[in-house]
């Protein structure tokens, strides 16, 4: 399966404000750009915090997107995935309803009534990990499921997971032209961090887009 | 006075691990790069937290640097700069030798025995503000000491203070191609954070060094 990350982050690398209120970091060309990605993926993976903050939608845009999905036989949309051990995403969010495929990716700690509900209310439930999810299984779970090339849009914390499992095969990077700050605001990669052999990357491209810069990153040793 | 902050961060805007040790984010020609960039300012400003977590020598490393400058009647090195509430810089503290003239921007909450041992270690104590330091009349008092142009080198919490006083005029940031990670890890700009009217850039140019790419920007409204 081909990984790759995608985010915008203010110049000094935060998703959003310390409130995790979002900030509109990149504009509309970024947004094209984002939405096209999307349409080249076979699904859209998100942590339970991101559905939890922002209740996304993750479907594409442009119709036309959708319609050169149809015909080459794809799902009009990619499907959705998100990290969530427990099962705390809602039963009403967005991203559960059926314009697309949903997967939750569980520990097995969650309990058999959330997990009955949660499917009853459109979701396919894969178990992989005792507390928390095994993502490398989990994975492998959803290649089985025939998607080959998965997008992670955030947040910080499933990012740090994925890098920590050596699972990430490049980084797209919009950096805004503004500052955030904050010592407790949500970061690029946030986790329990690295402190020693920091994922290596290689610089591929750098675009300018709007007022800002897009960065595109192969990680080095996949 | 000119205020210019640079810093070399990870591509997830870290300036260190969350175990605030050095990481190596750039290379030699970056090196080469930050070294034009403070013969060319007449003093160099970095937190205390800096000093007691690096202790950092702020000189420049080449030698025809300092000829340059002192063909133009300047000191060798800039001058360098601590903001320092209380006075916690140690007395033995490199940035307090005598290769460079050294100012410590204090509050009034500094006892006066800690001036004197200060001032007796090679120090110029400056007073502005109770408790903390009042940046805006720190930095004058230095612009009327004739530092017109001043470079900020970190770390996170004083680079947040100078932007929430609206007193930087430009941003240069080195972006290394890794990942540190860590939701405790050390930003490009920490404190409490912007919440509203987010400092606003624009992205002067794009430059590949080494491995990774420095972005400049100035500050928009000033």
């Amino acid at each position: 399966m081909h990984v790759v990350v995608n985010a915008a982050m203010s110049a000094d690398g935060k998703l959003s404000s310390r409130r995790r209120e979002q900030v509109r970091i990149s504009g509309s060309a970024d947004f094209t750009r984002v939405d096209r990605l999307r349409a080249d993926n076979d699904a859209i993976l998100v942590g339970v915090g991101t559905v939890l903050a922002d209740d996304p939608h993750l479907t594409l845009d442009d119709e036309e997107l959708r319609d050169r999905r149809r015909e080459r036989d794809d799902d009009p949309n990619p499907a959705r995935v998100v990290v969530d051990s427990t099962g705390r995403t809602p039963l009403d969010a967005r991203i559960l309803d059926d314009a697309a495929e949903t997967y939750l990716l569980t520990s097995q700690s969650i309990s058999d009534e959330r997990r009955r509900d949660l499917e009853a209310a459109g979701a396919t439930a894969l178990a992989a990990g005792t507390g928390r999810v095994d993502l490398e299984s989990a994975l492998s779970e959803l290649e089985a499921d025939g998607i080959r090339a998965l997008m992670i849009e955030g947040g910080g914390e499933i990012i740090y997971s994925l890098f920590a499992a050596g699972l990430v095969d490049e980084l797209s990077v919009y950096v805004g032209s503004l500052v955030i700050g904050g010592r407790d605001a949500p970061t690029l990669v946030d986790g329990d961090g690295f402190e020693e052999r920091f994922p290596s990357l290689s610089l591929r491209a750098t675009t300018r887009i709007g007022d800002g810069v897009l960065l595109e990153y192969d990680v080095d040793g996949r």
